[in-house]
Formats: structure tokens, C-alpha cells, sequence
């Protein structure tokens, strides 16, 4: 069974109307009259992070994804529990666990610890407090919308390999990603559709796509700005970079910190459009 | 770094009041008006899990364990998330899964699925709404009160030993423990502390006397008919029994399923006692 068949058979057993966290970056409930949104990721040693990077980087990464999570649904984290596999340097972990608590300023809540041999796996989960109702989600984006990124791309991909090769290249973007919580939350109540950038922009752009029903048309032109100079093709299919990328209104960039890098079309033969035709080979996650 | 000095160290940093989770069961939090209840629980193969065994059993019991933290709580469920990672007979671990999922009722809300080599690594947040306010803790039981457990102890010893040695016992109590929902919910307003015996009865009892700052007084001739037969002191110090203990006025076992077990005195010098003197060796989780 690949991912996509587990995914596909999940979602068959969550009948639940607000199972949306099976096809969507977080699941989405009404309680006592709050919407709260739940998220959970997991980091598996040597997959998601490299061998032998430091675990305060590893703490900071794994809450930091759980955030971004929330941010792409304009949530205000309410708090996070941890799961940790204990192992060498677990006061680094500890460390890192508190600069981004205070960073964020979200509370850790509890959580679980776990010892055992073998590759080491992290696991957090975030709750929130949407900020506007109806949730933003994948689905949503409508022909005529522009689409947003939030941010740069590609940065992650030159911070890893500046991380593996010993380089020189800023690696920060890599080891501590940047969670768009007030981006998102003022976000939430003018775009059509929103998530996080996590496993590369033509593939995430493709869910959005395949979730409303319509073809996501990017502009290289756009895109190159914010991606390392001569590697935007990789930069597009790279992940980790953790920016949002949203559809709505023209001219949102006057108002937040978007830039506009293409627009949505009534769905055509292909999902992502990049300069008027289907993008080359794989969509993304190529890491 | 050991698990005690780690969870004294997470403790130190998490400052909100509310982080009740890292001492105890699980993590309670006001919201919209509403009490909830936040559990997060990893299982590893061949730790929790025997190496080998049906993946369907795996989901069950991945999800049955935070659903008797949430029993402890008497918190009804509201969800759960689960982290999968993928493997050989992945239709199993989704069967499991539907299984108990329809058996308490419990929507599945969301997770996430990860792919890796070597061990794998299963975990589960599970949420829910506190029936009772105060929501029941380790902390609360009083010299006076008296001490019940909400059924037998090592069913799941003798059912693991049967599941690795091919042997003929029933070993159901192992592969799919029962979390006590209803017993919680009923026992939330009536105990003074209450959790769920995980890592054996006589280091759980010492949590509550610890949490409570007094002495639990056992009494083996009590406990003797909910122990398989001459096993009385392998079964006090097994887990993954799944059965509340609880502290509170005398007399309950006359309303509910419930057996006295032994009395709580002022603290003494041991935390916990059995038959009048502190137990020999190691108090738990001996598998």
C-alpha cells in the first residue's frame, strides 16, 4: 500500500464530516463554540532531519512544521504535546523545545516519551484557535483569484545541502523553519484557499488545484525573485520551505507581504500550469 | 539523560498551570467553555508491540491506549489523530483501526503517514471532553479514602506470554485492551484521584501517592482474586493492564464494578505498602 492508497482508505473510515485533517494540512472541529484545528507531524532521523544534526534544530523543526500547519489555517496555537524518542543530547532537544516555546509563545502542554533502539522518530502535535470562520482550506480557490507565496523558496534546499556538505551557505532556513502564524491569521479571512509550502511548490500547488477543482497557472517570471539564483526548477520541487501559498483578490500585496505568482484558471488538463505549459517530470518532494 | 530527569526538564519549561499532561495522563485545557482533555501516546515495535505482530491488533491497541488516558480523565472521546508509518500490511493496521473506531465511537480526525526504514513507530493524540470538572488527577486522594481497581491485573502478562510462546491462553487482554470510557465518565464525579494502571499496579499506585503526597495501602489478599492464579506478584508489576485505579469514599463497589483494593494512609516512609510493608524490589514495568 503506497501513501496515497493508506490515505484514500483512511479517509474511506473517517466518515466524519470534519475529518478534513485526511486530505487537508489539519483537522478542523467546533467545540463549546470555538473552532479549534488539530495538526500532527512526525519527524523520522535521517528522512526529515539529517543524521546527526543537532536536536535543539530537531525540537525547533518539529513544533515549527506542527505551527505552519496552523498558520495555513489562520490558527493561534493554543498549545503543543511532544513525543520524543530519548537518545544522546536530550538536554539539546530540551533546549531547542524551549526557544521555540517562547518564540511562539505556545505552551507545552504534555506529551510522551519513548525509549528504543534504532532510528529515533519525534512526533508533535499542535492545537489552535482559528482566527475566522469558515477555515481556510485546500478547497476554494476559484478561476479569476490570484495566487500568493509568502515567502521565498529554495532556501531550505541550499540550507540542507550547505548543512550536509559543511558549507557556507546560511543554513538556518533548513534547521529552523519559520512558522507564518501572523501571516496566516490575517490571511484567513481574505483568501479563497491557503496551505503551507512543506513538500514543494508545484506539488502543493497541485493539491490546491485538485481539492477546488481547478488549474493553478504560475509565472516563472514571478517565481524567480524568490527562489536561488539559476535553481528555480529545483527550488519548485523542493520542500521544507514552510511559506504559505494562497489563492483571493487581486492586489493583496499592497496590504501583506505576498508576492502574486500566477493565477487560477477554470481546471484544464493539468493541475499546475508554469509558464502556459505542464511542468517537466515530478511535481515535487525530490529530497 | 534518563526519562525521569527529561520529564523533570520539560517540566521546568513548560509554566503554563495548565501543563498537567506531563506529570499525569494527560493534558487538560479550558476552552469555549468546554474542559478538554489532550493525550499523546507512541508505541514501538517490539517495545509495546511484539515484533510481528497483526498490524490490525497494533491500531487497535495504539488507540485503545489514549482512549484509557482518557477514561482516567472521565473524558468522553472527541477524536483521535494518528501517526502511521507505512509498512507490509497496512490494510491491517486500517481494519484495527476501523475496528475500534466504531467500537467507542471515535472519529477519526486526521494524522499523518511517514515512510522510513527500521523500527517502526505508531502514535495517537486523542481528544476529548472532560465529563466532570474538577477533571480527575493523580493528585487528590486523601488519608481515609479507599482504593479500587476497575478490574484484574495481568491478563495482559499471561496474554503476551501465550502470544510469544504460541501458547493456548487467552491472550485478547494483550493484543486489544479495553479502555474503561463508561466506568470513567461514571467514577469522575466520585474519586478524590484516578488514573489508568499502564506500567503496573504497584508504580502507578505510587504515582497517585507521590502526585497526592500520601501512603497507598494495598492488601494482597484483595488483590489475590483479580491476579491469575499464584502470579499475584509478576501481575502487581506488569502493565498494559488498561484498568482504573482510583481513590474515594468507601462503599462504591456497591454502585459501580469495582473492587476495594486497600486504603490510603497519611504518607509514611514508603509511598506505597503492601500488606504493611513497602514491596520487595522493583515496583513496575518489568517486561
Amino acid at each position: 500500500m503506497n501513501e496515497r492508497e493508506f490515505i484514500s482508505a483512511l479517509r474511506a473510515l473517517a466518515t466524519s464530516p470534519e475529518a478534513r485533517g485526511l486530505e487537508d494540512d489539519a483537522a478542523v472541529i467546533e467545540i463549546g463554540g470555538e473552532t479549534l484545528v488539530l495538526t500532527h507531524d512526525t519527524l523520522v532521523d535521517g528522512v526529515h532531519v539529517l543524521e546527526g544534526q543537532d536536536p535543539a534544530d530537531i525540537a525547533w523543526k518539529l513544533v515549527a512544521v506542527n505551527l505552519s500547519d496552523l498558520a495555513a489555517k489562520g490558527a493561534e496555537p493554543v498549545g503543543i504535546l511532544v513525543s520524543h524518542m530519548l537518545g544522546d543530547d536530550d538536554h539539546r532537544f530540551i533546549a531547542g523545545l524551549r526557544e521555540i516555546c517562547e518564540t511562539y509563545d505556545v505552551p507545552l502542554l504534555g506529551g510522551d516519551t519513548v525509549r528504543a533502539e534504532g532510528r529515533r522518530v519525534w512526533g508533535c502535535t499542535a492545537i489552535g484557535r482559528a482566527a475566522h470562520r469558515p477555515v481556510p482550506s485546500r478547497s476554494g480557490a476559484t478561476a479569476g483569484d490570484t495566487i500568493y507565496l509568502g515567502g521565498p523558496i529554495g532556501r531550505a534546499m541550499t540550507g540542507f545541502e550547505s548543512l550536509r556538505d559543511d558549507g557556507e551557505q546560511d543554513d538556518t532556513s533548513y534547521r529552523r523553519p519559520t512558522p507564518q502564524l501572523e501571516l496566516g491569521e490575517k490571511l484567513a479571512s481574505l483568501v479563497t484557499a491557503m496551505m503551507d509550502v512543506s513538500d514543494g511548490l508545484l506539488l502543493d500547488a497541485s493539491r490546491i488545484a485538485h481539492a477546488s477543482q481547478v488549474t493553478l497557472s504560475l509565472s516563472s517570471k514571478a517565481l524567480e525573485p524568490l527562489a536561488p539564483q539559476g535553481r528555480l526548477d529545483e527550488a519548485l520541487r523542493w520542500g521544507d520551505d514552510y511559506v504559505l501559498i494562497c489563492t483571493g483578490p487581486a492586489r493583496l500585496e499592497a496590504e501583506l507581504p505576498l508576492t502574486p505568482i500566477g493565477e487560477v484558471l477554470p481546471r484544464g488538463a493539468a493541475a499546475v500550469m508554469l509558464d502556459g505549459e505542464p511542468p517537466h517530470g515530478d511535481l515535487g518532494y525530490t529530497h
